[in-house]
This record gives structure tokens, sequence and C-alpha cells, in this order.
């Protein structure tokens, strides 16, 4: 095992008719900026629960927060909330409203020019935040109950990560019964976001980490059980909860510590979604596959204990095949052309880029060799 | 699954030669006291190591805490923090120091006459406690990242819990090295006390939890796989460190969340502790596997699932023997008559001691009916 340090400050309120307790979360007499996406909380009943319980309480709206939410849009929050001097940020919404928020959240008090600035360095730059808290109301990112965050800047086409404790939110309110009425399409896309979250932080080498091990595969396990019960009973309670906390557990640190992580697959993902528009979670349908067997041997270990402790089988390429089967069982599909984008054409677009950025923001994955030569063989295939 | 609130903010710096980091975790000008036991540190280099790391620090001592802390003990220290005017506690040892030190940073700022009062109420307390970290030594209570505690009060032989988040730890530094030297009888009680922490949580009724259950049930292997390791090879430094996370993971409230709950085995052990101070593992390993024979038809799907899933069996009671078989093979004694305590006697005594507390304080497990009678119908075939 790795040494690790880990802290995790979020409180989890999870349940039934939970988004009523807000004002036990929200600091009294705070001037919240309430952030919000398209609309979907409209129709939801989310956003009137959310308003009734914050009765009392000034608040200032900023909605319109698009899904890979754009610096740009971040930056006119910004400068809403400076104008309005708010002193809490509630992000009512899916894992997109919540990134953007933490976004906000640390460039509001910056004062060092452009808060694009602290995006681009692979380290907590923070030295203050506005508090934040979550009314969360899509499983998939686990920005509910993590300090990371994905922001697209349109005019660029880039799409980057940034990390720093300072953003953790205060509190995430998880209601399950918002999301029966999600669209399938996010319910998919959540489950391969999910899925592949924890594989990132699974299938590299091992360390002799099997208690991090077997909370990965009983998240694994929960997924594809679920999975099928969630598309064809979408009002059953239990098993939205159940999914939801597995993309909570997913991606709050735990199962990552003391382990060897990958991340390439999100990395690579990034760029399709910034060049393509595709979906996040389609991305990584796609890659992961592909960049497994092109890690094969590398990865052989974790690949044969996945398969042998959630699939029932025992190689490699049968681990995959059954990750493949999956995700077409819920329908997911995990080709480029699926989505209308040239793979070969794909693959040299994401070489060059990766090229570009050099060996530093560049090359990724367990042993640093996803460079540009790498993704362009994996996507090829994709 | 059950509505739940999740709150954990302790830090754990865990790994190899991590003692060091004290002054990155301990506040500037911290005025400190340091707990400790009956000396074992003095013993395995922990007292050296952390004493060099808090050079340029303010330090006093409070040595001298008992396995299943006293009161009395605690109080002795308050007066000596009190004095000091301390404003940071370090633990440094195992479950016993880190609960005695719980104790005492609520200890230290109550103003409401004897501290004991806090005990007695099941409900959190505190509006103040002195900050508190730990240096845990022995994987066993889950002590260090959670906000409970244990506290004996000789004077009257009663063994009472309590929790508040006032006293969660800063934070927790783990050292697995440091678990090299510890006696066999330790490791094997904090072996069985993990186990049933983990089966508390999970031994109940099943409410729709897979996740929960699959975390539980990742604890039980790797606590069944590392278990034989340990004792063949000490100083293995991952098996250690696999241990310990067991340990911590076992009692920080995340497999609980959610779920039904038992503990009744545990309010039975604190009386046999603290009657014939029997060591708390062996109270635990003594009394489950009757408590679930005598619950076998309520508690029959969950047995029936941990069979299947942990030990390769399909039976209620094939699974409470399989668990002897695990107690036994670490060396673990499971009658009272091992101990020299006659089974008849104990359980009245203990029948007794939960009819006196009447209805409130003397009814326990998941359905409340673990009162006086049904501890004696266990008991007695301890």
């Amino acid at each position: 095992m790795q040494n690790f340090s880990y802290y995790n400050p979020v409180r989890i309120v999870f349940g039934q008719n939970t988004i009523a307790e807000l004002p036990k979360l929200v600091p009294a007499g705070a001037k919240i900026m309430m952030t919000y996406g398209g609309g979907s909380i409209f129709k939801n009943g989310v956003y009137e629960q959310a308003k009734q319980a914050l009765q009392g309480y000034a608040v200032v709206e900023f909605g319109g927060i698009e899904a890979n939410p754009h610096y740009e849009t971040c930056m006119k929050a910004v400068e809403l909330g400076r104008n309005e001097h708010v002193n809490f940020l509630l992000a009512v919404g899916g894992g997109s409203v919540a990134d953007a928020t933490k976004f906000i959240a640390g460039a509001i008090p910056w004062t060092k020019g452009d808060p694009w600035a602290f995006m681009m360095v692979h380290a907590p730059q923070l030295t203050e935040a506005i508090p934040m808290g979550c009314v969360i109301t899509l499983p998939a990112t686990g920005s509910e109950m993590n300090y990371s965050a994905v922001i697209t800047r349109a005019a660029t086409q880039e799409k980057f990560h940034f990390g720093d404790p300072m953003v953790y939110p205060q509190f995430s309110i998880i209601d399950p019964q918002v999301t029966f009425s999600l669209p399938q399409r996010q319910v998919i896309n959540g489950i391969a976001d999910t899925f592949v979250h924890v594989m990132e932080q699974y299938m590299t080498y091992d360390v002799n980490t099997p208690l991090q091990d077997h909370l990965a595969e009983g998240i694994i396990r929960t997924l594809l059980d679920e999975s099928p019960k969630v598309l064809s009973k979408p009002d059953d309670y239990d098993v939205r909860a159940n999914l939801f906390w597995c993309s909570t557990l997913g991606l709050n640190g735990l199962i990552g510590m003391g382990v060897v992580q990958d991340w390439a697959t999100h990395m690579i993902g990034h760029e399709l979604t910034a060049l393509y528009g595709l979906d996040h979670g389609v991305t990584l349908a796609i890659i992961m596959p592909e960049l497994w067997r092109y890690k094969i041997a590398g990865k052989k270990g974790k690949l044969i204990q996945l398969g042998k402790e959630v699939f029932g089988v025992d190689t490699p390429e049968a681990t995959i095949r059954k990750t493949e089967e999956f995700f077409h069982s819920i329908g997911m599909k995990t080709k480029l052309a699926d989505y209308g984008v040239q793979a070969e054409e794909a693959a040299a677009h994401v070489r060059d880029r990766f090229n570009a950025r050099g060996t530093k923001l560049g090359e990724h994955g367990e042993h640093g060799d996803i460079d540009g030569n790498a993704a362009y063989a994996i996507l090829r295939n994709c």
C-alpha cells in the first residue's frame, strides 16, 4: 500500500425529502447565489423545494450553466457574485452545476488576475473560496463529495480539471426521488461515468490493497446489479438511492487511497468532448475498453481480478468484452462511428493536442506513457 | 435504504514514517497535552518519534491511561489540562487512549458540574471541546476516525459509551510499522473487535442497501485473508497496513449509513468487561455467535448473505459456525468458561443490570428486544 492522506469534510444529507433541510445547513443570514443549469429543476420540483426551504434568506439566482460548463459562463456568475456581495453559493443541479460552482467559489475572491490561471496548475492554488453547498440531482460525477471540477474554455475548446480542498462543498443534499424524472440518456451517461471513475482508481497494477480493491469491486457489482433495474423500474426509490450512493462513493477519494491511479481515459475523453461535443460518459465508454486493450500487458493482473470478482471470467480480454457488453446492455454505444465521429481523424486531433502540450500536461496514465502517440493508437481502434 | 446524514472531517495521514508530519498537523504555537497509556510507546519508539516531531511546542504529558479507560483517570487529566491551560490534546496510543482523550477533550471546558453527565445522555451534549489529534498505534476500535468513546467508571463498575461530533479528532496518524511489535493478544483482540464492529452494522435485516453490504463484506473478506498472515508474518508492512485500514473503515460511520444497526453484542460485552475485566475483543467473540443463534430467525437473510458472500456456505447456522471457526483459527477462545467465568452467574448478573436500567438504557439490538431476559438467555449459552 502506498502512503496517503485522506480528508473529506463534506456533510452528506441523503434521503427522501431532504431538500427541506437546507435551513439547517446554510449559515443563518447568508446572502446566497443559487446556481443552476438549463431548467430541469423547474420541471422536477427541485427549484420550488429549494426556494421554499430558503425563505428568509437573500437569494440571487444564476441559471443557464451548460453541460461541460464553460469558463465564459462561470465568469458571468463571478461578476454577479462580486457585484451582489454573495457569501454563500448553492449549486442546484447535476455535476456540471456543481463543478461550475466550485470554479466560481474560487474565482470570486481570486485577486491575481484571470482565474483561469488556477486551472493551469496541477496543485491547489486557492487561499480563499466562497463557501458552497449542493443540492445534487444527477448520479454521475461524484462532484457533490469531492473538491474537483472540470471546466471548458469554449473559445479555445480546452477542457481542463482543477482540484482544491478550498472548494469542498460544506454539504450536499441527495434526494434520490428527484432522479425519477431524469432522461434515460443522462441516467446511462451517469452509470458509465461512475463505472469509469471507479476503474480509473482500480485498473492499474497491484500494490497490495485488497480492501480498496474490494470496495471498488463492491461499487461495480452494485452498479451492474442496479443498472438494469433503473431502466426497467425508473420509479423504484431504493434502486435510485443505490445508484446515487455508488456515484458519490465512486469519486469521493476513499477507494483511491493508497492505490495506483490511471485517469488517462478521462484525459483523452475531455479532448473528445471539447472537440466534438460528445457527452462525457459517452467518451469514457468509448475509450476505456480500447485503452485497456492497448495496456493489456500492464493491466493484466487487475483485469483478471475484476473478471473473477465481478464478471465470472478469467482472462483480460474476457473482462474487457464483459465491460463492453455491460455498456451495450444499458444502451450505451462504444464506438466513435456510432456518434458520427471518424476515428482516424479524432485520433490525429488528440495526438496533436497532447503533443503540443508537452511532457507535463500531455502524458497520462499510471506509467505516464499515454502520450499523443499512445492516444492516437488507442483512438484509432475506437 | 434509510435516510442518513454522513459527516466525517477526520484527516487520516496513513503510511510509513508519518509521525514526523505532526508539525504540519498540530496548530503552530499550540500548548499540547500528550496523553498515553501504560508505556508501550516507550518500547516501540513512538514516544521518541512524537517528541522529536513536536520540538518547539510546549508539551505536558499525561500517561498511565489503562485499557478500558477509567473516568477516574480521565478526571486527573482534566485537572492537569485545566491547570496547564492546554489548548490541544494529542492522544498517542491505542483506542483506549483515543477514547479517554475524547472524554478529556469534552470534559476540560465542561461547566455544568461532573462531566460524567454527558456520558448518561444518548445524544450529543457538548458545545465546546479542546481540539485533539491522534497517533494511533493499534488497529481495533476505529476510534481514530469517529466521534465515539467508551469510558468505565471504576467505582461503580459501569462501562458506558458517548458520541459527540465535537470530539472528532482533527487528524489521526496511522503508521502501520508501529504495530510490528504488538503483543499477539492485542492483535487478536483487534481483529475480533473489527470483525464485530462491521457485523453490528450488517447482521440485522435487509433494507435494500447492496453497496453498504458489499463494503462490509469487503472488510470482512480482507480481515479473513490478512489475519492468518499477520500471525505468521508479523513484520509484513502491507499486511499490517491492510489490517489497520480495515479497522479504521470498520467504524468510521460509512458502512453504517442507511442500514439497520444492532450493537447488542457490544452492550452485553461492556457489562462483562466491567464485571469480570475480560478484554473487550474477547467479550465480543464470546457473545456474538450466541446472540446470532438467539436471533437466528430475524437475522436469517443476512446470515445467509454473509455465508454466501464470504464463507462459501448457505445456511444461517453454517455462517455462525464459520465465524466461530475464524475466531478459533486466530487463537481466540469463544466461551466464558475458557476465561474462568461461570456462564450462568454472568448471565444473571447482566440480566439484573439491564433490568435495573429500565427500558431506555437496558434494551438493545435492531428491534430493541435484547433486554435483561434476552441477555440472560444468550449468555447462558456462552
